[in-house]
Formats: structure tokens, sequence, C-alpha cells
């Protein structure tokens, strides 16, 4: 596992704090976007709180009588809203696929409702504040067979994590490089010269998803709810892992548990690839590509069906 | 480990009953085939036998002024030479790709030179007769950087073992569904109550690549092969396995290996798939494209050398 | 070693006398550019001046949504921003590439910081400052597989300087005619009759690179970097040289250091060519094509995502 | 330096045991050819002997009306005329560049005419014999502006060689990966403790070229006749060398010695690449590439002259 997962995951197990403070403005952002992404800010009920996210919509959106399926594409643990969006070429894809793309920010929450912050609710920020926010906004299709869920790193568990729960709500799931067993492994007892730093560690990760072995933590852990998930309704899943990868070895152990279960996946590994935007970006497309042969997506390629296509 | 897939290194590992025994007749062959398909009958010296293999050819070999680059594919252990000419669509492949694939008949040997049978030395079989048969009789490019080995299954392992312990002669190694792990995993002790054939099998065993922990037994693993080999003469490699195939655990091992000594490789797993022509039907067109990108191969494919057509 | 580049070595070896002023008002510039040609002013922190750059972007950069891989191309040392804008088609390659080409300002600095001029950090103002205020301000893909670095004469040393000695954040090094080895040779012991100019210019150069054989140095010094960088990690070489340029005999002394350690290099010598435009014309293209084949660049290009085309 | 080629020096410098042995018979070929591939037998008057060679013609020949240029391609020290034709596709770019192309057998030799053995002028045999063969029974253009010359390796000496001293017969040069040093350094004295064996080879490279620093061993070395041609006079260089190859450095001084009399060449250099065929692969069609600029080549490619088109 390498550093910076580590970190991460650290972070997660044993100090969790939880940085609960939204993205300062937009013009503070690192780069600047083409006219077809928005930065948006919104009100989150579940977090009691102004958020921002980045909307990638198709170029002729403005112009067009369509509308669109929409991904939701999660952001890692030291990162933000823009990430996706400058690592790779994003906003073309958007385009390219006929797709609306969203790229929310949830700070260094894991993508949980936190057992122990009753405001630091970002699984129901995501599947109820954001989803509802976009469908609400833009013309999306506002339905699970034209909506999937996807992420990096932190954002791949918490892809996995929302995406596994609500299987009802998304077609499909990607997760690229995904922490996908931060919530897996017991962290080690504390030992007896523990300091205090270390037992207020302990017990933040305590806050964040209860002790380990408890339901509300299990209830937190993509093994868990690929174990109990019923097989017919799992999301299309495609995970993606760098052979150098800190997370490779407990990403072979996931898709040991969906392959005993029969669930169907695709799993593409390269070396030597690490934990970094070379592998996220070449294999992005790869996915969007793989969307587009699901019912609900590709469907304004005029490519694949001429007489589908929107003027 | 799927029950075939048990039985095959039951057979390696336990009784080892080598069927040297070449093919019947070319008229009894399971089928039949296009005229780009060659049934060739050949006399090996490694074996002093006489062996058939399948060669398939450009559409336009006997009217072109080209060499082409070659790719030996390798059968399973239940199989023969028709087998990868049955379960995909190789003939027209060979010629989509303007390439030269050959289907060698290696019984059940696991492409081994016999440690205890000097008259099954498969090992060279493949790497001197049939490849220096291949270039005295076809218009092959007789170089390493315009020659690949893939197999299935038992001929995964065996393109793997044959493609590192020859690194000089390969510029690509595919495994589908190879069981890499063979000759990895040390057979258990013979119980207090075995039987006389239990004994048998053994020794049978013991022929094939000598002792366990041997020398000769290690030079027959593709595991030990990986970990000595000078990491910049790897060839390229690209391996295969369904999720639901039983190599796919010692698989996960060898990509560890590759990994952690920064090897290149890439690495696709999809499921539900198991040992059998789905998966392998599926992606040995992506590893023929991805053979176009070497040097020494899709050099005479019209859309990159146009004025390379014959007429 | 040509007269040219003598001077300029010289100038580094004993001499040094570095002309940190920047360019003069844009309205200066000797030449007018197309539209996609950008005058750009900025305020350099590592430098604590205001320096200028010329940013040469796809034509249709302000009507797409794409980012773009980015080249960072050095100029030489008795040379401005302008020189490969005007040497060589330079605003009509990043249209056919998309891709956005930046030729900061760096007058006569060798692209060093300056051991003894704590004002004079030009490898953080082009690494830093040139850099990051790209990836703010414009759609860069900012990420080191998208981003290249070349250079010409003085440029091309700096760009191997900076390009191995930074190899985490670059893809691709290019060098036309680099004075490799200006911090690669011992100067002369000073003669007993040096005069007091003399014993200011021996000054001068310690100041920027400190005493030879010191760390400072050595660390200024491509064959040195060269020779301790990981060689999984060095960043795809392209190395230009005319025959009847001074730099050829150091550049072959620099390609056997790349072999002895099997650093990948592609090395192109023509003659009769000395050391000006006449080459670094005729093979910039070249360099671009190459890049294009890597993963972060060309992934604009029209004929390999046809649908990528925005209106 | 390789070891191959230490051995093939050696064998010049040290025991230059001439194999003046012609081919076998052609049935004893190592490969099968397409019908535009003629296996030609014919007496050499230097020789004194019958010889073999391939002529590869471009597919139409038969039924053009057409006269070609022509290429005489020379084989390496441990090697034989269908090298060239195996190692590389080089009967299908006589088709592509409308070029007749003969790689002649010339054993061991040096391609010099031995000071030593009247019977073994292998310059005679190719600037004579086969030429006048070639121009006597093929419908080349028999003239210098159409002819060209290149080889590898023994081959790549014999080319320079045969190609400066006779500069007034051939258009153009192509070594590739060229021992051009190979009678250049002065082979050390012999050690008091010298055998019988040792004394004997030393004799037989006395036979080979003559005493070191006569005229006879000068005219036989190409950096002596590279210094004295008139530049005006010299054929198009195109040198080729792998980074990794034992003859690099050599080769390097050899550029030099050109680029200091500012005789015209090309040189290109990739690495890592040894002394084989992945590089002479890589590069023959590059310089057919350049040949067909020249006047008298490509003058039949539809593509560029498409008013030259033949029927």
């Amino acid at each position: 596992m390498n550093y910076w997962l580590r970190c991460a995951i650290s972070a997660l197990l044993l100090s969790a704090q939880l940085a609960l403070a939204a993205l300062a403005a937009a013009s503070d952002l690192p780069t600047v976007f083409p006219p077809n992404v928005k930065i948006v800010h919104f009100s989150s009920a579940s977090l009691g709180d102004e958020r921002t996210m980045l909307v990638m919509l198709p170029l002729d959106y403005d112009t067009s009588v369509s509308r669109y399926p929409t991904l939701y594409l999660l952001h890692g643990y030291d990162a933000d809203i823009t990430d996706w969006a400058r690592g790779t070429n994003l906003s073309a894809y958007a385009t390219r696929h006929h797709l609306i793309i969203v790229t929310p920010d949830a700070s260094r929450s894991w993508y949980v409702n936190s057992v122990g912050n009753p405001k630091a609710k970002f699984d129901d920020y995501i599947v109820k504040d954001v989803i509802e926010y976009m469908d609400a906004h833009f013309r999306t299709i506002p339905e699970p067979f034209a909506r999937a869920i996807a992420g990096v790193s932190m954002g791949g568990f918490g892809a996995m994590l929302l995406g596994l729960e609500h299987h009802d709500m998304f077609a499909a799931i990607g997760s690229f490089s995904g922490a996908l067993a931060a919530a897996h492994h017991e962290p080690p007892p504390l030992p007896a010269n523990a300091t205090e730093a270390d037992r207020k560690a302990r017990e933040e990760n305590l806050a964040l998803a209860g002790p380990f072995g408890s339901k509300e933590h299990m209830d937190r852990d993509p093994f868990e709810l690929a174990a109990r998930i019923p097989v017919e309704e799992v999301p299309m899943l495609f995970i993606v892992c760098g052979g150098e990868d800190g997370n490779a070895e407990d990403t072979h152990a996931f898709l040991a548990l969906l392959a005993k279960r029969r669930i169907p996946y695709e799993y593409r590994e390269i070396s030597p690839r690490g934990h970094d935007w070379r592998i996220w970006n070449e294999e992005i497309p790869v996915f969007l590509d793989k969307l587009d042969h699901l019912d609900g997506f590709g469907s304004a390629l005029p490519e694949r069906n001429p007489e589908h296509h929107t003027p």
C-alpha cells in the first residue's frame, strides 16, 4: 500500500479527522474550464451546509432538445472537485458520450453517514441531495438505468459503497484504484503506551463507522455489501487497479468475493502503474465506452444509433 | 480451482501419465477448415516422432510477396490442435492481422522437457523443432521481434514457461487462463495408506519435473523464472483469467510477483467467466490487437502501409 | 564546438554575467503572431520579478471543451521567447498536435537555481512558477503524463537538467543541439597572469553553480543526473544534434552514458548542419510526432477520436 | 563491442580464416521465398568460382515495361544471402519501392580484395561481377544515379568501403551497425609467449589487408577513404547504430571525421538496441524511403509521381 493511501486510510481508521469545511469560493479553483463546465453551489440538507460541484454538460446542451444519462464521479482523499476534470479530458468526454458528468465535493468524508457525527451524512448527501439537485435543475434522465457512479481511491470506495447499498439507483459502478478494503480490516488494538493523540484518533475512527464488527461498521464495508446483495441486482461493475498500487492485493480479495458469488464484473490491472492519474486517464475512456453499451447510456451517439441523433 | 483443471493438475502432480501418442490422422480431425488453414505433418527430432500442427496463413499468402510475423498458440490438457481454431475465429484473424498462426500438437506434456523420460522433450520440440520447421518452410520473419507465444490453460502454462525461459526468442507472451502455478505448489506427502496407484502416480510426477524444490523442478516453474529474469528482457505480457476460473487465485499471486519486480504486464479478469472458450474467444482479438503495436507485428496492415498491398 | 556556443559556455564557465532583466514590453517583440499565440506577462515568485512567455494554443481552443497536453520549450542563450515561434512553424504545430506550447523567458540563466544569487532561481521559476501559472490559467492536463519539456542549445541543457531532476513531472524530454556538457568539464585553473576581469568571471561562474566537483555543481550537471536516475523513471528522451555542431562530441559522450545504463533514447544527427534553425526546424516536427504516441498526448487527434471534434 | 562482433573482428585482425567456399545449393537455403525472389547462380571471374545471390524483383516485374533502380545489400560475418530477406520484409519492399534488391554471397571476406590471396578479390567480385551480371540479365537502370549499396555489420563495413572507393558507381551508401573501424585500429603486438596459432592468425590477417599502416591496408579502411574522397563526390550516407552496439563508439568517431570534412550524412542511434535484426528491421524501411527522394529512385511510385505509373 503506497504511502499516500496509507495516510488516507490511517486517517480513516486512526484519526478520522473529518474535514467538513466546504471548498473555498469557485474563484479559488486551481484551473479554468471550458464553457460546458458549470460550477454549481447548492445547499445540502443532509449536511446543513453549502457545497460545490462541477457539472460537465455535452457541448450542445443549451441548444439540444435531449435529456441525458448522468455519471457521478467521486474524488479521492487529498483532492477536490476539479481533480477528475484536470487529470483527464473529462469535459470533452461529456460531449463525446452525450453524458452529464458530476463531480461533487465530499471533503475527506469517505462518503459515509458518520455514526458519531450527525452533521456528516455524506452518504445521504450524495444519493439524496446531489442527485435530487441534479435531477431537478438539469435535463437528466432521472432513472436508475441512466445513472452511474464511479470514483477514484477514497472515491472508488465511495462509489462501491453507495452503488452497492443503493443498487436500485444505479446502472453501473466504477472503481478506479478504489480503497475497497478501507473499512474491512480490523484496526490493531491500541498499545499499552498509546498516547492521548492515539486514543483521540481511535475515538474519531469509532465516530466515523462505529466499532469494528458492529452492524454500523459492516454497513459501511463494500465487502459486506457485496456478500449480501442479491446477485441479480448488482449494477454493472468496472474495476481498475495499477499493479504497483498498494490496493492491488485487497482488490484481488474483493474480486474473489465477487466471483465466488457469480457477480458479473470486469477488472483491468496494468503494470507498472501506481496510484496516480496515468492509469485513471487511460481507463476512464474505457469505462465510458462500456457505459455506452448499457440501455440508458450512449443513446444519442450518432455513429451507433444514427436514427437517434439529436439536432 | 475448477474440476477440469484439477484433473489436469492432478494428472501432472499425481499421475502424470504422459500421452505421447501423436494425433490421429488428419482425416480424423473433428472439423473442416477454410483453404488458408494447412494441416502439417512433420518429424520432430526432439521427440523422435511424427507430429501434426495447424498453420493458419493470411488469405493472400500464396499471391503476396511478404514475410509474416508468427504466433505459436498452445493448446490445453484435454485438447487437440484444432481447439483454438474451432473455439475462436482464428483463421480469420490470421488474415486480418497479416500473421501466421501455428497450433502445434503437444499431447499432455505440459510443454516441459521431461526429467525422467528422455523421449519427452516437449520444450525442445516447441522452441527447436516446431519453430525451425516453420521458419524453414513458411515465409515467417524468423526473428524474436516478430515471434509470439501464447496458450490456454496447460498451454498458458507452457507459453509462460517457454516464453520466459527463452525470452530472447519471443516479443510477447499471452496466457489465457493459464495454469501458471501448476509446478509451484508442493504436492502433499503421500498418506500412510497410499495405494500402489498413488505411489505410481507420484513416481510419474517425479519423472516429469523432478523432485519438488530441485533445480530441475524450479526450472519448470514460471514463478521461478519470473523471479529471476532480467526485467528489461521480459517479453510483452498479456494475461487473462475468468473470475470463476480455479486459476484466478494463483494468477493473482503471479501478478503480485510481476508487480513487485516492476515487470510490465496487462491483466484482464472478467466474470462470470469460467475455464472455457467464451472468455478465450473474447480476449484473443484483444491480444492480437496489442501484438499489432509491437515493432515486428502489424507491419503489413493496409492502414499502415497502404502501398504494401499486393494485387 | 562552434563559436556561438563557445561564447555561450564561456559565459557560463568564465564570466557568467547573468542577464536577469526581463524581456522588454510585448510591443517590442521582433515579429507579429497569429491569434492563437498569446503573450503572457506574469509575476514569478521564485525570481521576485515580472516575466513574459508566449503561449501557443490550438486554433479551436476558445470553442473546444477539451483539455490539452503541454510542451515547455526553452530558448537558447542569445535568444528570446519568440525564437522558437519564429524559427519554426510552431504555432501551426500547436493546432496540428492539439497541444499547448509554452516558451518562457529565462534570460541567460542556464535554467539553474543560482548557488550564489538567491534571486536567480530559474529552476524553480520554470518547474514551479511557469507550470503552476499555466495549469491555473489554461486548460492543460496538469499531470506528468501530459507534460513535456524540450529546448535548444542552452535550453536543451535546461530541458535535460530539469527533465531529469524533476523526472516525476514530465513524460518526455527533448534536447535540440543541447549544450549537455555545459556543467560537465572542469574549467582550467586561472593562469598566474589572470586579469581582474578573469578573476571576476571565475567568481561569477562559482556564483552560478558553485565550485566544480561540489554537490551543488553536480546537481546542475545532466551527466550526473543521468548517472543516478532510476532507469525505469526516465522520461522519453529525444536528442538531436547537427554533425558540425560543437556539441556533437559531448553529445556522443552523453549517449554512451545513457546506453551504458540501458536508458532508452532516440538520437538523430544530420550533417552538414550547424547550430542553427535549419536542423531545429527539421526535427521539431519529428519530436512532436513522437510525443503523439505517448499516453497523454495526441489524445484529441481527430483520426483517433473522430467523434471528439467540437463544432 | 559485443561478443559476436569481437569474434568477427578478431577473425579479421587475428586469424582471418577466409571461408571462401560458396553457399551450398539453393535447395539448402533455410527458408522459402515468394515468387518475386530469384535465386541466381552465376560464375564470378574475380573469384574463379560459382557464387549465389538473391534477387528481389518488384511483383509486377514480369508484366511491366519499366527499368528499375538497384540496391546491393551486403550480409554480415556469420551470415548468408538469405539473412536480409528473412530478418526484414525485404521482398515486399522491392515491390513497394519499385526497386530491384540484390543480396550477394560474400562468405567472410570483409568485401576486400585480399592482399595475400589473389583468388579472394571480393571487392572486384561485388563491383564488377555482381553488378555486371545484374545489369546484363535484369532490367536495371545501369547508372550510378540509380544504384545504391548498403549492408549490415561486416556488410556495413563493406558497403562503406566499396561505396566510398567506387563513389562514382553509387548514389547512396547505407551502413546498418557497420563495423566501420574493423580495419582502423592497429592490432596489438604479439606477446612474447604467442602460440603458433597466434602467429598463424597474424599472418592470415596480413594476408587479408597487408601490414597495418601500409598503403594496401589504408586502402581497405573506410576512415582513410572518408578522409581523402572529394567532398562533392560522396554518395548520400545513411548510418544506423544501436546504442548498446559495440560499434557505437567507433561509429561516433567516423561521424566526427565526416562532419569535420562537411560530408553530408544522416545518422540514427536508438537505444536500447543491440547488434541484431530488431533495429535493422526498423531502419531499413527508413533508408528505402530516403532512397526514394533521390533522382534515380522511387520514380515509379504511383502516389508520388502518378504520371510515371507503369501498368
